[in-house]
This record gives structure tokens, sequence and C-alpha cells, in this order.
């Protein structure tokens, strides 16, 4: 069997999505690659959780071609493979249809940063990927969906490792990380600061985002070459 | 005893509707329907779910009339028996007090499609049916309520089977599909497009229904004869 | 030892309050009464759920004088002992810090009825009694809360058993009815339609009560002598 | 081993709060000071909270320098430090980003005294601290953050045993109290007032805080010298 812990890694991401409460029924899937290799692992297209294994993961390689596994892999995915193949530095992509993300997704709007629980993750506001024009949609609708996002990182200059997440428009969220664990991560920090985000406008209406200073502290505390939060450094 | 399958079946779709988190107390029943036999199970009336079993369900004729079962059926018996005379290939029903279809329901107001979470189960908004006049509540109230979502859907020109569920003005949600399973899909996955409808206008009040391009590309994608999505087609 | 039967039924509606999620900590108690005998069983005040016992529920008469217990009863007695005294069909009654109920009393709202949820237990309105004044508050507080909420049934003209439920302005719901088991069913319905009510109006602000045709139909439909809802009359 | 009984009870106060649904993954901290000995136990930075135990707890003196552990302190040490520095009742201190009370941290508003949910336990409304400077951000970050709170209270004339809560802008809640679970209990009350209010003025947008009569009347029927709350005296 090819890339057998991918596997093992790209099972075990799936269901940390409805133990988050990420998903209901089939609604996510959770991609990892080995870029030596040049293979993607992802999960199978609507098989329930309960039934998951790592060895009913669908194996593709760079182009989206299944080369190893028995079932369709999620529809999904030449959209990761778009990112993929953009995002040089990602390792591993979430996409589900947790409901915070998907309202600003529908809602068509950015999630703001109000505060540090967004900052210590995402540095910025969470883009909304534009909606797909009628032509993209009747195309290759997943791949131009990936296209879509890679687009809005270019035209906004956009880090994706600094900002690790997008919802599309009409759509969901996506997020991604150094591998499919810290994607999982960075989904669950959208959606909770999603959350936030809506309770805040609720509580007033013309609050502004954090000044920069505090995105550039918060961000850099936990991800710049000074980091000093967590065990990374003992420091007596 | 007649339709043992049926009523195991119908037994188990009914103790999914708290695992989902849709009901209360005793508040939502499900029904399905055996065509050839012109047999329809339903849950008793007022019997909490831990006393359910396949044995206490109800067996009624496609008139309404039990003829099997030592308990009352579900007081929205007469209801169901509309929906399955009118619409042709419904072989399941959920009625529900779930939270968020009631609140739509009570606002009066259609569930508009404002994303792809929506577009790959319902075909469009979920209408809310118009509110029973007074003579229909004070006639045969339960089946005035299926004739007013029947007229609901004659008036909209609805495929039931494209739209497979409705709000009644004042009441709650039903829905419906092929069979019982899918009837209980079709209910959460109201609940849950009610949910982020609902989030959505908060975060922009001015939001639109998604293009139509997309509507079609995501029914479609899941339902048409070309569906590409799931394990129905294995592609390699 | 006095009323051990109603002190086994008090200790478990009082159990059943967290499991239906109408409290955090102690905010909440249920009291029954024993009309014959003039005697009130009640939560004693702030005992963790976990250490209740049939054993340490209070007895206390008909002025709230205990007379069984080595606890102080609930600081809220006082209000149970005036709502018994003023509404002779009660049998029990509950009190509780639930979000939603909190949420209209401190909004100072009567919860308008919007839908059949509502009126299937509730008939119209569930009021919210005046804030108390500065005199009552500094005086028997808890006492006089009782008072407020009938002096509200009694300028309203309402039945306490048509309508079981208040909410105290500034303060929280109130719950009752014949016995422990239906008050915490009520004080559930409360909650739940309260949700119901905030989610209508976020959706729709201009949204009108329903009409009383469908609170005559629903609330008799379970409540008068005609009922046909539930097991009471086995119809076939 | 330093204070080993406090590195238990600090480590219990931690676990609770995921118990209390007020952290996602390690988004919390909870310490305690023992005055006598000058010692603080704080949970380590950045560990999962199911690997925490009373044992890799952090021991810091009071000038925030690690005199035990091999992990190093959470990084909001010098925030609690300062705390215990100011506030000399406090005997534990709880910080976490639990989404209510972040919300208002974010809108930069106080939350407001609407009920006797928040009057039992906070003397008032629940103050917003100010956003820090850039300087403050860039300069000692964590230690600025607890002189920004307690400026906070110095300018407003607050004790901090009456209102053991804050909130600071853009960031989140911090609670304390006489020890490690008042703390926590505060940090409970805090986050589910905040959700009250949230609630309270969607339903009422004008809504307007509690009398003075009711504010005194709850805090000192659980606080004062006169408290009948509870049972700290037995009265029959």
């Amino acid at each position: 069997m090819l890339v057998p812990e991918l596997r093992q890694r790209v099972y075990k991401a799936n269901m940390d999505l409805p133990v988050h409460g990420l998903v209901k029924f089939t609604w996510g899937n959770v991609s990892a690659i080995d870029r030596e290799k040049g293979l993607i692992v992802i999960k199978p297209s609507g098989v329930p959780y309960e039934e998951l294994s790592p060895e009913n993961m669908v194996v593709s390689d760079l182009e989206g071609n299944v080369v190893e596994g028995d079932l369709n892999p999620s529809s999904d995915l030449p959209t990761h493979v778009e990112l993929y193949k953009a995002f040089a530095e990602v390792g591993g992509i979430v996409h589900t249809h947790s409901t915070e993300g998907v309202a600003w997704a529908q809602a068509g709007r950015d999630i703001p940063c109000y505060g540090t629980t967004h900052a210590d993750t995402f540095y910025g506001a969470i883009p909304c990927a534009r909606a797909l024009t009628p032509e993209e949609i009747n195309g290759a609708y997943e791949k131009e969906t990936g296209k879509v996002i890679i687009e809005e990182f270019q035209k906004r200059s956009l880090d994706p490792m600094a900002v690790a997440g997008v919802t599309v428009r009409n759509h969901g969220p996506f997020s991604w990380g150094k591998d499919e664990q810290a994607a999982v991560y960075n989904a669950v920090v959208l959606e909770e600061t999603a959350r936030m985000a809506r309770y805040t406008e609720g509580i007033n209406p013309d609050v502004k985002e954090v000044p920069q200073a505090l995105k550039d502290k918060h961000y850099l505390r936990k991800h710049g070459k000074n980091a000093y939060y967590g065990q990374k450094s003992l420091t007596h």
C-alpha cells in the first residue's frame, strides 16, 4: 500500500471534524500531501464517518488522478489539487460546511479581525473569495473553486501561510496548514472567530478591526522567529 | 403482523429525530408508506421516545383508518395521509417542531437559498405555506394542514421531490422523501439551512439568493441523471 | 419521615432541571405541595445538584416555616408559598434562571404566542410581571415577588392553569402545574418558546401573534374536555 | 515539591474550564497564590488539557520568576502577577477566550447589569478595560494588560472583590476571587450573563440597567454580612 502512514493521519484528521462539531453527515473532507512522492490522500466521497478507515482513504496524484483506492475521492479533490499546486508550503487542507463559516460565505463578507483570538491564528481578516461565474460553475466547477481562491490571495497579495483560510462566496470555508492537523486546527479557529465576529457586530454594529500593532503582536508571538508562546523554547 | 419490516424502519427513523436534536419530548413524528399494500406506519401519539418500539407503531390505511395497533396514531396522521395521496413519489414523511424551522414558520417567510449547503438538497427556497383560515382551523384541522401544503406546491408549480420540505405558517416544518430515511435527512438539512439563513441575514441584511446557475449545478450534481457525488458510479 | 413519596418526587423533579439544560450550578428549584397535609417540599438552598437526595429536601408548612429538614430551604420558598396560597389548583412550582426566559424577563416583555409550539401549552402570551418597587425589594423580597406575580394574573384576568408560567421583570421565569412534573414540563416549554420567539423576531421584526382561532384550537386540542392528543382516550 | 496541595487545586480548576465549556484547545489558564509563601501556581503554556497534571503545573514567585517546573508558564503569567500585586484579597485568577465574554471585549462595551443573575455575583456592570496603546502592545505586553485592568478599576473606584471580573478590549475576559474555585465560578457567571445581556438587547434594544435597589439587594443577599442565601447559617 502506498503512503500507509499518510492514510492513517488523514483518516484521523477526518474523524476529528465531527468531534469538533464542524460537520453533519458527510459534509467535510480533509486531505494531506506527500510532496516527495507527489501523492495526495483524501476522504472518499459521500461515505459516512463511521464507515471511514485508513484503508478506504483515496490516493491521487497531483493531477487528481486516483492511483490507489476502490472508492470515488471527495468531489472536492480538484479544489484541493489546485491549492496544493499554488501554495507550495501547504501540507494539509480541510473543507467543511461548518455553520458560522458558511454564514459569512453566504453573506459575502470577509471575517473581520476583531480580537486576539482571531489574531493569534490568522494575520488579518479571513477573506471571502468572489462567487464563481456561471461559466465557471458550468465548467470544471471544483477546479474553478480552487482557482478563485488562488486569484483572491494573489489579488490581495496575501501569504497563504499567514492567512491559512478562506470562505468561498455562497459556499463555505476552506482552511489549510503545514499538515492536516494544522489545517483542522485552523478550521476550528475559523469557525470560532466567525461566531465571535457575528456576536460582536450584534453587540456593537459600529465596531472596527483591531489596530495593526495588535495583529502584528499576536501573530508574531506565536508564529514569528521570536515566538514565545507554548513550549518550543524552555526558558528557565 | 402487517408490514413488520416497515414498522422496524419507521421506529428507527423516529428514534433518529432526538439523535439529530430535532425534537423535545414527543414533538415529532415519522411515517412511511407501503404503496403496494396501501398501508402507512406512523408513530403513536404522545408516547415518549424511550417507550417507542417497532411493535407500538400504528398502521393505518390510506384514509387514515387504523388497521393495526393498540394506541392512537399521531394526531398529525391526516396531514401525512393528504401528502401521500397528492405526492405519488413520496415514501416517508417527517414532522417536527425543530427550533429553526419553527422560527421561519412563525416569521411567515420562505427559507431563502443562500448557498450550496441548501442547494445540494433543496432546489430553491423552502416555501412557507399560508396560515390556515379560522374555518380550516375549526374544521378537519390536520387534514386541512396537508391540503394547504399541497395548494402551496400547486400554486408555485413546485416539484415535491425537488423541494422536499415546507414550513406551515405559525406551525412548523414538514419534510419528505423517497423513504423515511430520506425524509429524516431532509428534516436535518432544513433545520441546518434555516439556521444558516438566519445567521446570514444577521451578518448581511441585504443578502440575495444564489444565482440560478449555482442552484442548477448543486442540485443536479447530486440528483440529476449525471450525478457524480458519492459512490453511485465508480469511475476508475 | 413526613411525606416520603413527595420528597422522592420533588428530588426527581429537581434533578430533571440540569438534564433539560435549565440550570447552572444551583440556580433553580422545584417544590410540590401535599394540600391535604398542608406541607410543601422544596430543594435546600445553595446545595449542588450532585449532593441532592430525597432525604435532604426541606419540608415546610403553608406559612413557609420549616417543619422537617436540617438545611435551609431555597431562599425562594416565600415566593412558592404565595403562589400555592393564591393558585388553588397548583401542585408544583419551578423557578430557574434559564437563559432565554431570563432574557425576556430582563427585556421586560411578554413572550408572544407566535405559533403552535407555544399554543399547545400556554394559552396566549407568557406575561412579564412588573419590576418590584424599591420598597418591595427592601422588604420581604421573595414574598413580594410572589405577590407581584399574583397581581399580574389578577390585573389581566388570567387563569393560572391556562397560562402556567410567567417571567418576573429583571429576574427570570417561574412555572407551575398540577404537579411538579407538569411544572418542569412547562419550564422546558417556556424556555423553548422564548428561544423560538427571539429567533422569529430576528427573521421578521414585524411578526404578529397567531390568530385567536389557532390559540383556541391548540390549547383545547390538548387541554379541553374534547382533547384528542395523546393516549387518554383510545379511539379504535 | 513546593506547595503540592496548591498544585492539585490549580490543576483541578484548570480542568474545570473545558467542563464548563469555557475553552477550546489550550485557550485558558487558572492560577492561585499562596500569599504566605509568596508563590503562584499556574498552568504551563500551550499544553493540551488532557496532558495536564498537578506535577506539570508551574510555580513562580511574585515577580513571575519560575521557581519550580520544567515547562514554560502560561504566557499570561505577567498579567496574573500584576493582579495579585494590586488586588490584595485575590487568591485565584482565570483567563479564558470564552465566546460571549470575548464578544463583549471585542465590541468594547461593559456588560450591563440587566438582572438578578448578574446582580447575584457582580455588583454592577462588568467593565471593559481600554485597549492597549501600540507602545504597551510592543512593550511588556502581558504585564501591561494587567496594568490596564488595574487602571480601569482605580479610575472607576471599583472594589475588585465586588466586581470580580473584567474584559480587556479586543482581547477577552479575566475573572478572580478569594481562591481559584471562586475565580472559575465567576468566569462561568461572566460568560452566562454576557450571553443573557446580548439576548436581552436583541429582544429590547432600549433596555436599561436594573435599579440600584436590586443591585444592592442581590449582591448583599449573597455577599454581605447579613447574607442569607445558601447554608452558611442554619436557621431552624
